[in-house]
Parts: structure tokens; C-alpha cells; sequence
């Protein structure tokens, strides 16, 4: 008990060729000691690297040893993320944190600013989230879901939207109304009853015009991901934070931005605290919720 | 003299296209400071990176850069250490270990196994060595027949087993009879008067039936390597660490495995003491050998 | 403000495959808390990686990340500060040092070796430049333009020296002559008044005998790049530094490497001083003109 305790070692698994300097630069300022730093990791190579996190030190050490999953393909890094949690048995496994394209933390930060403008709960509360497909939307739709929310997928194609609504719903067992966003008709149609709206679509896309949801009767929050103009949802500005736009709290990017980083290095610390986590989208956001 | 002590860093030189996180983690236990690592390293592309290590630092301190040579594939690693060697001049040198794929460390722990066997010598002792010619039987035929110990070294094919015996016998001058470990009774032949028997074989790989040794009169040791089911010889488990079985000393891969890890920190930390080790199978021994 | 400052990390952007030991080893001696090595970068991929330098620190807190770029091919590397210096945008920058094959450094030091000989001053000094054309050569042409010398630069190739001397007199407004060195008339009759020779060619070729600068009546200084023998400029051995042969100043390598090394460990600590530094060939020289 009175040996002192081994330095932190975060070992980084990127999928992309280049391990990501943003990663690592929050790894160092969560205060991780050694970093190790892995590109090019696929689920062929994993296994070994994971080995070598798991029979270096005894029992009482491997809590200083974790792992961090990243890359900016999230679904390469998925891949990844199961290859590691088949190397793991028995006492063997270290804690893993699972932030490829920051999809969790930065899912984690829009959830709790929709929990902000609910008051603390989205229980029956009906979201409207824009461009829901791609990971951090699908990752947004499963944790309103699990809080209880009434959530309508929207996609341009109607045939994705349909399918991730079931998929949602089947881990979840919340309900999804999948529409097709790209007809006004059906955007109109979902904005009407709406309290909440996210759009997680893609860097300079205009999803919503603002001549579209300011005529919306149940609307209080509208929170957009995209950081780069033309931004997602016309009138939040990217730094707003709880900001009153027409009697509506907007949230921007940068907005959502400094909370999503707080999560990250909240995760990064809580990694260390035992050798069997495993943060994925609901445990990060539950690190989320009790930020200081 | 009152200047502090540069950091200590250790470039970690490995031939897989990924570095051992395993030989890193060692190396921050170790006591290590700053750790560069490298994959894919060869003996095209080692020159540059070891006069790196020379010409940095004035001669006081050359001692406080060290290299390690690992990787899985143990002759490509012996052709990089050769490169390593070659780029030395004069006093322009690091300190080196080589221990790709734990080769140096495990044929030293498991010699020191056999030698606690042998009351703390060897020699005169018959050893039999089964799967004698892979990287880490060939370290541990040769650290026998420089203890004095008298070595069968087996191979599933003659004529490997009798180059082998032809070659250890032209390094260490010492006595090795070559059998084919496959052929019931030339195996039951060495075993007859064998005091130590060691296996190195691949993992998951019967080598030796309980049947064959627990009849052996001048049996005193069994060490077996391989620490994945079906293990090598039959009624040792992994764990075994100068067990009583059946009368014999047993040692498992799990028992070595303890000991060697300790060599591997002590022969980092001894890198650091001159700017001249070379740390191959011989001294790695030799550090084991004075462990506390 | 009183929150302890963030850890120091400097990314290194290395266009080689392997990042440089050198570089490396020389920046935890200038006291890099955090190194990040990148191999294998290009102006393609390293967007992403300033990137992530940019976005992770607070304003406040930038000056703690730094970037230094290099690699044994100073042109592509060259590329790749163009590419990192198109990255930054507004107030979202970090500092920056160029040392490509150590071009910088050593440029800066041969030119403060030149500055010694010249009693502080080159104004109006004639200073002929041997192998000019490669990244050294290039840079110190255009320290020396700039503090004002009267510069001949001399290559194998006589277009190749035009066209540097074209290119060096619109970058400084300083008079360059292109001269043929491969041409002994060309070669005596630019030595004839030359004050200080500089040699950065190829390492083991002499491009200077003995018999041709030891009649030069004006000759006050040699300083030869090249450690390889046979050395650049017969009758200068690598170690001189400041060293009386036959009544000129003479410079070697390694003479001259010391100096560099001490700039390249100031430039490293200057950027963590601010977050707006470009330490290119000038501000290299700067630094080392204010070393203790």
C-alpha cells in the first residue's frame, strides 16, 4: 500500500494514419504522464497492443493504464473498439474511453444542453434532431431515448432515416419518427410540436432557415453542431450558449464546444479510477451530468 | 559536476510496423523519463536515428540515452542491433538492450530457473532443451553451455537440431547433442539421464506427456515456456513456480514469467549506468543473476 | 492567473518516415515537457494536426503548444511550413520553428562564426560562398545580404548560381555575384578579394585547396560546413573553432556545431514565450545573435 503509485500511461489507438495532436493535447491536460501514441490501428493490430497494456503490470496497477479510441472514421474505430474488448478476459482489462471525431463528448455536451433547456429532464419532451445519421446524431438519438425523450429522426434520404430509427429503437425501446428532412412538408410537419431541435449535420450546410422555425409555438431550444459558416441552423450564432434568440435559448458550436472539452478531460480522468471502464456514449454523458 | 542530470531517454527501436506498448510500458516502469518510439524500423533505416542518439548530448551524458531493440520477429531485430553496432565509432556510443520479442529476458529467467534447480550451478548437469531452435531455446542453449551444463537440444527436424548443436557448439566451446524430438525413442533416450528438462515450444503445443518425465529417475526440474492451453509438458501448469510435482521442481511460464520481468527493469535501468552496454543474452543473464 | 501553467508540448513534423532522433533529443534538453513526433508528414496531412494544436488550449494558454518542422528534405519540409502557416487563422496560431535538416541552425551559426571574424559588422565585407545553392548555402546568402555583405556564390552550376543570386537580390535588395567554382580563373578571382569563405557542400568533397587561399592577401576567415573528410577546405580541421591556420580564422563542422546547437536550444525555449512566433533563418539568427 505504501509503494507509490505507477505513472498514468494513456495508450492512443488511431485509426486514422496520423494519431490526432487534439486527443493528445487533451490527454496531456487531463494530466496522463506518458502517452503512447498509435496511428494506423485497425482490428488486426489491435490485440497485441492491448496485450501489452494488460500483462505489464500486476492486478493492484492496471487501474493506471488505460486505453483511448479514437480517429476521425468513426465507424473504423467501432471496428477497433470491439477488437479490444474481445482481447479483454477475465481480471484482464484496462478502462477504455471511446472517442473517435469527439462523437461521444461532443454527443454527450448537445444532450446535456437540451437537458439545460428542459429543466433537467426530456422525459416525453419531443426533439427534433436534423441530419441524424451520421455518429454523433445517431449517438444524440440514443441518449434522448434512454432519457425519455419523444425523438423524430430526420434524414435526407427517408429509407436511413427509417432504418436508424428502428435500430434506435430496438436499444432503446424509446420511440423514433423517422421523416425525410429535405421536404418541407415533413420538416414543417415535425417542427410544429417540437420543443427542442439539434442539428449534427454537416460543416457548412444550412439545415433550417430561420423564417421556419421562428413561427414554432412549442420551440425553446435550438442547439447546431456546425462550427463553419454557412452554419446549420440560420440565426445561433456559433458561440451562443443559452443564448435568447427570439424567445428561444440557442446553443452554437463553440457554445456546445467548452462543455464537450470539460467531458473529455472529465472521461480522460475517470479512466484511471478503476481498470474496467468502459465510456462509450452513456457513460460519458453520465460523466457529463456531474460536471462541476 | 553540479549541473542536474539530463533526462533519460530510451529510443525504442522496434522492427513491427506498430511498437510493443508491452516494452514501453516496462520502460516507463523502469524509471524511464522521455521514451521515443519507433516502428518499422530496419537496418536501412537505424543509422540516422542512432546518430541521433550520439551526436546530441556532450560525452558526460551520452549515458543518459539509452536503445532498445524489440519486435516479434526476432532475426529481422538481430539485423537491426548489427546496424546499431555498425554506426558506433570510437567513443560514440550508447548503451543497447535487445530483447525482441522477449527473447533475451525469458531465456534468462529461465535459465535462472534451471539454475536454482541445480543449487546454483550447472555444471555437469544434463539439461534437455525441447523446441531448442527458435530465438529463445537458441538463447537458452547457449547461456547452458557457457554454465558448463551438458545440452540436448531437440528439434522436430534432425538436421535443424544438429546445425544448431554445430553452432552453439563453435560459440560457447561447450558439449550439445542434437536428437528429433518427435521420435519416441530418441526423446525417451535423452530423457533417461536428463536432471532439467526446459521447453520452449509454441504456444499451445504438447511437447512432453506426464507419462514420459514422471518415470525419469534423475529428474530434478521441469521448465516449460508456453503459457497457452494445451501447455507444453504435461502436469506443470503455467502458474507453477518451483512447485513440487510429483517430486520434481516445476516451473511454468507464468513462474518465469514474474522473474523476467524483473530482468527486463533491472537491464533498463543498467543501461543507464554507462554509455557502453551492449545487453544481449550473456549480460541480461548475468544483471538476473545479481536481482535482489 | 493563478492557476499553474498547462504542461509545455511541442509537436514535431517530421517529413521523413521516421521523426528525427536529433530533433528530438535536442528538444527535451531545451526542457519540452510533452513531445509529439510525427513521421511521414506532407502539406496534405498536416492540416489536421495544427488543427489540433489550435483548438485545445484556451487564447490564454497557446503559447504553451508549439510546432517545429523538419526532415532531411528541407524543400518538402519548406511545403509543409507554407501549409501549417495557411492553418492558422486570426488570433488561432501557435509558434513555429524551421529547422529542416538543421538548415537554420547551422546557417545561423556559420554566419555569427562569420560575424566574430568581421569584428561584429559585415557591412560592405566581401564574402564568398562555396556549394551555395543547397538549403545552407541558400540561407546563408541571405543572412549575409541582409546584414549588409557583398556576397559571391559560387556552384558547380553557373545558371543555378544566377539564378540564386537573382532570386537572393530580390529577397534581401543586397548585390549577389553568381560565379562558376568549378572554373579555377573564376574560383582565384573571386577568392582574390574575398575577406571570409564559406563552404556548405557535400559532405567528403573538398571544393577548396590549400594552395588557392593560402595567397589571398585579404583573407581573414574559412568556415567549412562539411565533418566528412576529406573536408571541405583543405587545411581547416572539423574541430577548429576560432583557430589561427596560417594567420586566417579558421572554422570546422564541429567547430561551428556547438553554436548551432545552442541556437537550436534557445528557438526551442523562444517558443513557448508567445504564440505568434515564424522562427525562420532571420529570427534563427537573431536568437543566436543574443546568446550569453
Amino acid at each position: 500500500m505504501s509503494a507509490p503509485a505507477k505513472p498514468t500511461i494513456l495508450v492512443q489507438l488511431d485509426t486514422d494514419p496520423q494519431p490526432s495532436v487534439f486527443d493528445g493535447v487533451v490527454a496531456v491536460d487531463s494530466g496522463v504522464e506518458h502517452l503512447f501514441r498509435h496511428g494506423g490501428v485497425t482490428p488486426e493490430n489491435v490485440r497485441d497492443l492491448v496485450y501489452g497494456a494488460l500483462f505489464t503490470r500486476g492486478a493492484g496497477d492496471l487501474s493506471r493504464t488505460a486505453l483511448f479510441i479514437g480517429g476521425s472514421r468513426v465507424p473504423a474505430a467501432e471496428a477497433v473498439l470491439e477488437a479490444v474488448k474481445k482481447a479483454f478476459f477475465g481480471p484482464f482489462r484496462v478502462s477504455v474511453l471511446f472517442d473517435a471525431n469527439g462523437s461521444n463528448t461532443t454527443a454527450a455536451a448537445a444532450v446535456l444542453a437540451a437537458l439545460e433547456a428542459g429543466g433537467g429532464s426530456l422525459r416525453g419532451t419531443r426533439v427534433v434532431t436534423l441530419a441524424a445519421t451520421g455518429p454523433v446524431g445517431q449517438r444524440i438519438g440514443r441518449l434522448l431515448g434512454r432519457l425519455g425523450a419523444s425523438v423524430a429522426v430526420g434524414s435526407r434520404d427517408l429509407g436511413r432515416a427509417r432504418s436508424l430509427a428502428e435500430q434506435l429503437h430496438a436499444t432503446t425501446d424509446a420511440e423514433y419518427v423517422p421523416f425525410e428532412m429535405g421536404r418541407p412538408e415533413a420538416l414543417a410537419e415535425q417542427l410544429e410540436s417540437a420543443a427542442i431541435v439539434i442539428n449534427s449535420g454537416p460543416a457548412g450546410v444550412q439545415v433550417l432557415p430561420a423564417s421556419l422555425w421562428r413561427s414554432c409555438k412549442a420551440l425553446k431550444a435550438l442547439i447546431d453542431l456546425n462550427a463553419v459558416p454557412p452554419l446549420g441552423i440560420e440565426g445561433v450564432e456559433a458561440t451562443d450558449k443559452a443564448k435568447d434568440r427570439s424567445g428561444v435559448l440557442a446553443w452554437g458550436a463553440l457554445g456546445v464546444g467548452g462543455t464537450k472539452m470539460k467531458i473529455h478531460k472529465k472521461a480522460i480522468r475517470q479512466l484511471f479510477t478503476s481498470n474496467d471502464h468502459v465510456l462509450d456514449a452513456e457513460e460519458v454523458l453520465e460523466l457529463g451530468r456531474s460536471l462541476d
